[in-house]
């Protein structure tokens, strides 16, 4: 079986357990890992290497860098004090927390740009690769499992290799992944991707067999994706923005069949690829960096017609779904590296529709995504700038309130900002939708503050404006009071004045 | 003179004057014209109209879309209340007074995104597209100017079209442009550039002879472009730059001829240019949305080997020097629409090296280069950002201080993001350079208050950034102070704290 799964004779001598492997790590190593949104993501080897420390008690701290998020594996090595560095992305509570305390240094990423950076020489060597996979070609190539995400530029780059070889994945994932790398500049080809379903590179990471020191054996499960269940508000958010497609198609704006969908991890996105399952809207196609359940409730409603991503993160069931049946799946779907799946180029070429969350929003569209009151990273930017500068159509999604309301996501002054006015074409609430194509950021804050915000900021919100915009300005601001609904809820609890408290509707 | 200009025997029935082509043009219009940074634009219509209000008092409003600014025509158009809305650029001192005032609405856009919303409809329909040609094709072909900016897609989709055929620009201009746009989608191919000479497409603006209405002849000039020579310290900030490209090259993370320069428009960016002719660093290439003089000083260096753009913006003297020798420069220089010469596809695949200059940066990155105090427009985001997030190596700029000292271009908060820290890469002031590549948010604080601050204000910046990380986060801030700098230059007309004035050193 396991031989089966290493066709490369010679790397068979190299088997060895997590223990052995975790050995040829030491203090200070830049290690590169698989892993994309809790998918795909080593954990044997740096789980040992976990429990080493904990047996011997010494100090030893690694960079990580990996495609995005990785499972438990990210808690459990910060709890270990294992992380001295962190990139590009991350969304673990217990890592967080120590990057917001400053213990561990994360440098957040667009998740387009890393594989650019290293190749550049701009991030240090790597010192080591760390790649789950489903099996190893005759020539030492690797077939990558649940993702792709940075694994090809980080065997590319490192000196070393550790593969895991996860023999729970079943061996028909061989043939998913679409492996391409952009060649070095000055002499780097168009990227050859004019349909979603075309593949243009090799289904295993090209890897010299000397680069590959040890082969670990593992049956370790990706830690399930949980997805908060769509509520009423979400539902309606999903709901304007499956009216806004219908009316876009109306006027001749969008295809019948819409533009390749990328959508974010998160609620919205999921509940409005299932709303599309029963709307008139079909022969859809995804183009985005994670696959998660409802793309496969799409296939089997018989309404999506391919998908390209760089990971599938999936629930507990639909993980054991799609792995009992993915000779059904197989030819409807592709894996491929993060910097492919996000790459501006493609994401222009074909005109993605790009929906991601927003934290917050301000009256002129600038968004935050990523920075609790400007100072607390919450998970990271992700691909959400790779997609919203290039895309064709780009949608950001927030409640118009969170704590019950005593905090207003739409606000005077986003106090981080992580996409500009220019990048963001809808906003959408569970209050409605704002389609600011065209718009000035004046007009934007009309329709931001009307159609938007929470009946119980609006006023505020224009009382705002109008008062900022009597000093004239093409954004008119009054730096003054910019920030203050934040120094509010900072030092009361709430966002809105005293006077003006009243319950939630 | 003119017949041979105008290639098309049909067309040459439509020769008109410039008053009886304005009176095509009524109130409400959507009018596109050529024109890219005061070069090439359409001028003799324009003014004819300004013309026909001042005599005849009408109140007449159009939408004005261009390429980026016009020449004069901006300030005598706003002058007599004829644009209603404007877009995608502008840099007129009278415009920029209306527009802050409200009384023209604004649309400030990344330079390549026009064309793409005018093709997917939502920018509405375009009555009439004005553009200065060399001459016009047997076929009903328009050859462009001194540059091409949006004028094939205003060509596209305009209903009907005037040609301003200017018969000062020398026949030999002919065979400089190339044409492309991309396909409309879900068929779109890949942008067959590969290199900065490559040719895609046609010499002239494909044109149904139908849709030309009128031709009128002109001999308008250009409004020169005035560069402020530079001064010590923007020598000094060259230098940087220019010692930090050997640098790079040293350590095999730039080739020794670089990558594919973009400039924009700017004191800084032109010494940069001008500084090269006296490196060692050679055989350069330049993809660039505008040529200004030093491009032309460096081919007569011999140091350019090729230059793309979109537009030629020169010096009165270097008009006359580059007008006079065409032929020397003709098969090295190629102008493109600015779709293409800015287009995110291709900047990522050269590699680009983009320079742009600030307003003011903040002490994590974030770069503010449009909007004073976070709301008077100064003139744009014109294409910096469709490079800066593109490019393989992002550099701004400024002064690290502004008003005598009285402003800290270096400040805690940017009161406007136009480009967040992820899509910057160096910044640089006559302090010093600072190299932020792989950096987290606290790492580039200390970089860029170390090396970037005025000696005047680094005390306070860094009292500011310990005081705010005692607090701990990403990034860290304190609201109630983040903005206070500016503030205080609102109520005082100095950043600084009374207690710390000292003269400028």
């Amino acid at each position: 079986m396991l031989e089966q799964r290493i066709r490369h004779r010679g790397l068979q001598a190299k088997m060895m357990t997590a223990e052995e492997a975790q050995s040829w790590i030491k203090d200070g190593m830049t290690i590169g890992v698989s892993g994309f949104t809790k998918s795909g993501d080593a954990k044997a080897v740096l789980q040992a290497l976990a429990r080493r420390v904990e047996r011997s008690g010494e100090t030893l701290r690694i960079n990580l860098y990996s495609g995005a998020s990785l499972g438990e594996t990210d808690g459990i090595l910060v709890e270990h004090q294992l992380i001295a560095r962190r990139l590009p992305y991350q969304s673990d509570a217990s890592l967080r927390k120590r990057i917001n305390r400053g213990e561990v240094t994360y440098v957040d990423q667009h998740l387009s740009h890393t594989a650019e950076l290293l190749r550049s020489g701009c991030l240090g060597e790597m010192d080591l690769a760390i790649i789950e996979a489903t099996a190893i070609t005759e020539d030492g190539g690797i077939i990558p499992t649940t993702s792709v995400g940075n694994s090809p530029i980080f065997v590319q780059r490192a000196k070393h290799v550790i593969v895991e070889l996860n023999t729970e994945i079943p061996e028909a994932f061989e043939g998913l992944h679409d492996i391409y790398l952009p060649e070095d500049r000055p002499h780097r080809a168009p990227i050859p991707i004019r349909n979603v379903r075309d593949r243009i590179g090799t289904p295993y990471i090209p890897c010299s067999p000397d680069k590959i020191i040890g082969i670990v054996p593992s049956k370790c499960k990706d830690t399930p994706s949980s997805i908060v269940p769509a509520d009423a508000e979400t539902q309606r958010m999903a709901e304007y923005i499956l009216d806004f497609f219908q009316h876009e198609i109306r006027r001749g704006r969008l295809p019948k069949n819409l533009l390749p969908l990328q959508s974010g991890v998160g609620s919205v996105s999921n509940a409005v690829l299932s709303g599309l399952a029963a709307s008139p809207i079909g022969d859809l196609e995804i183009y985005t960096e994670v696959m998660q359940d409802a793309v496969f409730d799409l296939f089997d409603a018989g309404k999506v017609v391919f998908a390209s991503s760089s990971s599938l993160t999936l629930s507990e069931r639909m993980t054991e779904h799609v792995m009992r049946n993915i000779h059904r799946y197989r030819d409807k779907i592709v894996l491929r590296p993060q910097e492919i799946s996000n790459h501006p180029e493609v994401v222009r070429r074909l005109g993605i529709i790009a929906m991601n969350t927003a934290l917050e929003v301000d009256i002129y569209g600038n968004v935050n995504s990523t920075h609790v009151g400007g100072t607390q990273m919450m998970n990271g930017i992700g691909g959400s700038g790779d997609f919203a500068r290039n895309a064709a159509l780009t949608i950001f999604v927030t409640k118009s309130v969170a704590k019950d309301g005593r905090i207003s996501c739409v606000v005077p002054f986003v106090t981080h900002v992580d996409h500009t006015e220019h990048d963001v074409d809808v906003l959408v609430t569970e209050q409605g939708i704002a389609d600011l194509r065209g718009l000035s950021p004046r007009e934007r804050a009309v329709e931001i503050i009307k159609n938007l915000a929470h009946p119980m900021y609006r006023d505020a919100l224009m009382d705002y404006f109008r008062r900022a915009s009597a000093h004239g300005g093409q954004t008119p601001h009054l730096l003054a009071e910019a920030l203050s609904w934040h120094q509010r809820f900072m030092e009361t609890g709430d966002m809105r004045e005293a006077e003006s408290l009243v319950p939630v509707m």
